[in-house]
């Protein structure tokens, strides 16, 4: 297990799908910060379940408690353990496919890995587990906003293959993304993507998509090469949420087929510093952020768990149909926006506290 | 800075383009190890400047000395100190430009982060940085392929949109992928990538391209969830490394498209353990390997040093037009295959010893 | 604040004097250990408060109740999260004390650290930190006994001037120690402890004391030079302890007055291994365990916080006397007893596994 | 192995008695710190063996070369790569005691945990190990100095029996240190310290003795409870030395003996800040320095290997007489005086970064 993330602004996360409770510590939170629940629920509600009809339908209303670090209102720059209770607990509901090690999930590599496992639900490798993340991430995102005034936005950009390539990153807000249920700007596509997302469920399938991000105000000089480089960090981050599958920043994998003289950003003289004309850059060089919006989108494959019957093998390798139960959802993508901005949030704090012990 | 990579088997590098020497201390090898310089040669010659038309012309032997860490040809479980010498140092080669920062290149960000940088070449963020990894990694590659029988093996499949896409990772070789300058095994592109580099570089300009990796006969069970699962220290990695704008495993952003019905690996009885038919998920789940292959691709940006004229400003904001001197390559890809190997080897080594800890 | 320790068996621990809840995250737990409260609650009840006259009469049961990491009474391999609530929380109870800064106390250094503090109690400087120490801590202690039969045994061999010079290491055990309130196992020596403990209580002052410390059937081989020696990590884990003042191990500062022929441990053979005839070394050569029992002391100073009236100044500078009110213990060595074992614990179980990491 | 040490300034030393160079690289420097070899090498030449008659005649001179970090004689901001050939190897000097583990020395524990070793000397646990420690620190002296005037200066204080007990901290320089060979900065007792180890150097024995420290103008608030608080960092920082056996802080032990309200250090009023009257904390408190002298003690044992003869057995277990060879200090003492500045300074200048992070 590896359950901590950051250097100085240090999170730990807890929590199966069925244990009594999901979480967190942060350690490295500066004091004097104000900070309440209520701070951190906003996130946590845009990532809970059962929140519409596109979303599983287990019920958790995902309520966060701080434990310690802060007094009257504010940080006191010690631990602070975020606590949310599991209530819709169901320990039986996937009891049936316990010798059953379903396909693309976590089942057979925790089973060998550990040599035991949780019995019901992902386990560690639930979603769930991100409770924890948004939570810290949560306090993060305040911070940054607070200080630096950075602002993270993520958004869907596809579902399946109905891509949404207009979104303008430099303006992007939250309220846009949530206005539609499946959290796309684009409100054309996004009925076409809810519309993909209910046949899909209507069928037993899932389907994957790509999640947008972008990093606003972010000063020049967050990075620290050459292995935590800033996209090197954040690859890390979003390649260690559930589900995902690929990470790009800036022109990404599209880049790799433009010259040099295409694809470089050359300076302009902008208000106070040197900014970029273009930013196929992604917003960061050297792996130091220069000031520039940070662009990146993440890939997130279509869940494993579906109803489908699917040919496969239990665990002594005797052939059997999964005809997998439990409640899960039929696209990712619209609960990992907010996942993916404070997981975003942990990877920046902790970089901004890196370049502050500068002095 | 963040040199260090690894929670036990631990790579600290160090050394700028146009210092006395760049290397790597790497502790936390097992002792008992046989290990000579030969045995890290062959990756840092693979990685050399100068070794083809298509490279940088900088002639480096780039000849390593282990100054620590063995005795009588054996590893004592002690740091070993590892220095490669910079010979052909040129320290006003850039001289010229040192008040224009290159577009797209780390000079501008250096210098706002650590309020100077080195006067010439890359300073840290030059190729040259990659040397220490390379040669830590060779220990790595050695280890792994002894005490498992790892095999890793990158090559070229994409120079802009020249694309391999027929490229069998169960099968592939190194002495297949270096039968051509470019080291893409399938013979046919190689050459018209080879022209297009060719032709790039009469041009003053640079290309992107993709490198492909795979790993065979990893064990089940390595990666360590939540945070270091095996993809996320994959994509830190690979995105820690110069010029790198990309990463995804297995069916990465194409498998956003698929449904879950489609893209599930089902499992099947394979000898002696469960396999999967497809191998959609790269030989990970849940950030474990399952024991099929690994499966990753990495994106690299064109080079952002070329000789082409660039309308850009210094660093004071006055308009300038930069025809960068200096020497480079103009297409990173074929000199990344060796540094793609070795990193992931540096990866995969450290969860290995991670997985051994549980006893 | 850095609330973390261990690289491979991780503690973090949260939690304040007046907050919701204190307690740990243990990351890095094997699975498949058989864990319940019940292995926790015997070291959480043998430090709490109110357990004895000797010891401050807040009153807390300090239950303790695992939220994840568990099934089945069986750990998972995944984070185990202990909490335990803070009942009697009293937050004016030290109001009155806030404008001045208790001499020897960590409310000066918190306050200009920090910029704020928790204004009731010592806030995270409170022993009852810990209380996340203690469970994580007693599970690393069953898991050691389980696999490698490792003892851990401390007691009181000092209170003031009183000295128990003749305790038997290789013969000791809690019940010994347990069988008096001080927890000295020198029964004469006790009683005389016990009273010059209840004479500086009623005189409203406290005193200081040594703990001596134990560890019986440690494998040769845990230790990891050169930072993280044993002792290194040992002095770490108890100079973290509120109060300690002092950390030897072996023959320690009086071993500086012997020659080396009075003080080196030759070897002897023992069943199946080399031992040593004498233990001045208290069980490390080189900062690795050499099969000998683990001797160390430690040195709690006088608590700070007094009832006797102390002339001093607030944070303004301006003169006053303080009579501290408040409950604390008069002599906090009893209870760091249980204290000084876990935190042992800790210390070992990470080295334990870092060995086992060389597979 | 753990060759790291720190969390922003990191320094991870490499080496062996017998081989090619031992060194360190130190990653997290902050950039503009003038820095030639010369600020390394006068702490180096104080360590130096063969300096005088109480010091092993190996012949070292120890000249240290920068291969990376600095340009133009000022720090980058990058990892500093500092080199020490070793020049007077004897790998034979030893050879005949390959068979057996010298009593109280590292070998019969490396040799376990490693399953082999360096033929000759002490390996990794030479004090040739901790050259990279004290050219790192050196540097990190130099930063303390200029950025907060810190002062380190320490001192023996004690060689056997022979205790110079009226050391005054306050006014302590490094000139009166090294007027003596002995480093006693009381004149009358050097010479009776120097006598000692010279019988005792004819007696072909070893004797122990304790180096003492001071850091004045440490400000208020550097140290990271809980488990890195200054006095934690450190007691693992002295503790990790070759031959030590002890580290107290202030009162120390002794303290122990003393009511709180003797002990407790009342605040008065001093320029511009909050000062103590007496100073039993030794400089720290609860966990974090306040503003006063940081003052410590460490205890060195007597050198293991010595020319007496011993009775003792070998690696199989059969008895023999052992009259060691090779070279070594009679008494470590004065050549630990400089490593205890050094890595105090490591330990110090992690901290002041960590608490600069706070912004």
């Amino acid at each position: 297990m590896s359950s901590t993330f950051g250097t100085l602004y240090r999170v730990t996360t807890f929590g199966e799908s069925h244990c009594k409770g999901v979480g967190a510590i942060v350690d490295g939170c500066p004091a004097g910060l104000e900070l309440t629940e209520a701070d951190i629920q906003t996130q946590l509600t845009r990532r809970r379940p059962g929140q519409s009809t596109l979303t599983t339908p287990r019920d958790e209303a995902d309520q966060v408690t701080i434990y310690s670090g802060t007094e009257f209102g504010k940080t006191l720059g010690t631990p602070i353990m975020l606590l949310v209770n599991n209530k819709d607990q169901r320990p039986g509901d996937y009891g049936e496919m316990s010798k059953i090690p379903r396909p693309s999930h976590a089942d057979y590599t925790y089973q060998m890995k550990y040599g035991n496992r949780a019995s019901s639900g992902g386990g560690r490798s639930s979603a769930r587990e991100s409770i924890g993340r948004v939570a810290a991430g949560a306090i993060a995102e305040k911070w940054l906003k607070e200080t630096f005034g950075v602002e993270i936005v993520a958004c869907v950009s596809s579902v399946g293959d109905i891509v949404a390539s207009e979104i303008d990153p430099l303006g992007l807000t939250r309220e846009q993304v949530d206005a539609t249920l499946i959290r796309c700007p684009d409100r054309g596509l996004a009925d076409k993507m809810i519309d993909r997302v209910h046949q899909t469920l209507e069928k037993k399938d899932s389907i994957g998509g790509v999640v947008t991000c972008v990093c606003r105000n972010v000063p020049v000089g967050w990075g620290e090469p050459v292995f935590d480089k800033l996209e090197a960090k954040l690859a890390q981050a979003m390649m260690s949420l559930p589900a995902t599958k690929g990470f790009e920043i800036g022109s990404g994998f599209s880049g790799t087929c433009l010259n040099g003289s295409q694809h470089n950003d050359v300076f302009v003289q902008k208000e106070g510093r040197l900014g970029t004309l273009t930013n196929h850059s992604g917003g960061v060089q050297g792996g130091i952020s220069n000031g520039e919006p940070i662009l990146f989108r993440v890939a997130f494959k279509p869940v494993a768990t579906i109803g489908l019957a699917q040919e496969t093998v239990d665990f002594d390798g005797h052939p059997v149909t999964l005809e997998a139960k439990g409640r899960h959802d039929p696209c990712v993508v619209p609960r990992a926006v907010p996942i993916v901005e404070t997981m975003t949030a942990l990877a920046l704090m902790d970089l901004a506290l890196r370049q502050q012990a500068r002095g």
